[in-house]
């Protein structure tokens, strides 16, 4: 293990179940994280009974991550406090989102949570993320599976995403790249930030007064992409405000 | 999926369980196993009732790994036919065997499988692989676990083994892809949006009629970062042309 800053990080990582619908997989989860040394389980409107003596059982030693795992009523308020976020498809979606590799999206995670909170985002069982739910993450992981058979269990692919974040944590050799330091927006910063940007696009009648939506999904990806610092959203926050505030001056 | 001589060795891999004492085990292996392409597994001396439901219900879409799975009365029946033969243990052994890390024993697998059967043994549950059956590997290999709970279940060891055996058979530039590979704008596109956002943030008086300059650095590395496509250029720019239409309307 790793002396460095990053040690104290590492329990920043969030693992995020949205929907789960099945109490086994829970703590499938659970145990999963729990051998790779990873600590941190929240859940979306569980849909499987939760607790349950299922969790537990899959669960095995891992009981402690379930105690403390955290129930939010909407995704939005589960990620409020993270910077980062990263979200499991099972394939190539047909939305053309920024893609990692596993192996990317855990050097991603790993280079990041020392500077605060982290997600990494699991749909639900049978359907995985929705668009709305995509569209909170700045990354989708997408697992590699055969082509003839896909059916990544929800534990098996924790297993896989805390396997691969566990080597960032044990190698030595890593290479600390500069996450560009960079004071990043949060999550509930940035939403502030779109609905601002819509608000300002409703304002100026842009584009010719159909509702946005297909466009804002595009600014959402573009300044997702862009991972912007604090002081870059103030930047752009103030643009806006001069729009609004010079269109009423005239 | 790289077209090689591998792609004939890859169903040469065999999984062999030595004495599984759970049947949702066998079937979780199973399903790990063709999640990542993988096909043929034997399974030694089960203790575990065997073909059972428990094992079927487990497997979900990969109940034909178990119908061809063979049977076999003891480990050196199992392995006869194989070249290679791994092992995993929960933890290096007192034993000084050469060691591997998962993605070692899987390049080295992948490498050898294409000149005949190649083996990767799990020991039974809870006492991992024995002496005697040690002693029939050229290697074994750990998988890293948290020093605090390395309990990892049967089927999650064989689903990390299966997808470091699929990362080497998927394309090696495999790591590289990503879904970035947008039509992205050209320079001197970026360089006509820059000279539009500036024209734009003057016609508005933003920041207050100081020369943006130390603000156009800040915005041309924020959007340089997003890497914007030329489609996102486009949006850009109408929102721009809108905000200068709208203030003229008025």
């Amino acid at each position: 293990m790793k002396e460095s800053d990053n040690d104290q990080g590492w329990n920043q990582i969030q693992f995020v179940l949205v929907r789960p619908t099945h109490p086994g997989n829970i703590g499938g989860v659970a145990r999963a994280m729990k051998t790779m040394g990873l600590c941190s389980l929240r859940l979306v409107l569980p849909t499987a009974l939760f607790p349950s003596d299922e969790a537990s059982r899959r669960a095995a030693g891992a009981g402690d991550l379930l105690d403390r795992a955290e129930v939010h009523e909407g995704l939005d308020d589960a990620i409020s406090d993270c910077h980062l976020i990263i979200g499991t498809t099972a394939r190539r979606r047909a939305v053309d989102w920024p893609g990692l590799s596993p192996r990317e999206a855990a050097k991603r995670l790993y280079q990041e949570c020392s500077s605060g909170p982290v997600a990494l985002l699991f749909g639900q069982e049978r359907s995985g993320l929705n668009n709305h739910e995509v569209e909170r993450c700045h990354y989708l992981v997408s697992i590699p599976t055969s082509p003839g058979y896909s059916s990544l269990n929800l534990a098996s692919a924790a297993q896989i995403m805390a396997y691969e974040l566990f080597l960032q944590h044990c190698d030595p050799s890593y290479d600390l790249q500069s996450a560009e330091d960079a004071d990043y927006a949060s999550e509930a910063q940035m939403r502030l930030f779109y609905r601002h940007l819509e608000e300002t696009l409703l304002y100026i009648d842009f584009p010719n007064a159909r509702p946005p939506v297909k466009l804002m999904r595009k600014l959402v990806r573009l300044f997702n992409r862009a991972r912007p610092s604090q002081e870059d959203l103030q930047i752009l926050r103030g643009i806006l405000s001069a729009v609004q505030e010079y269109t009423k001056k005239i």
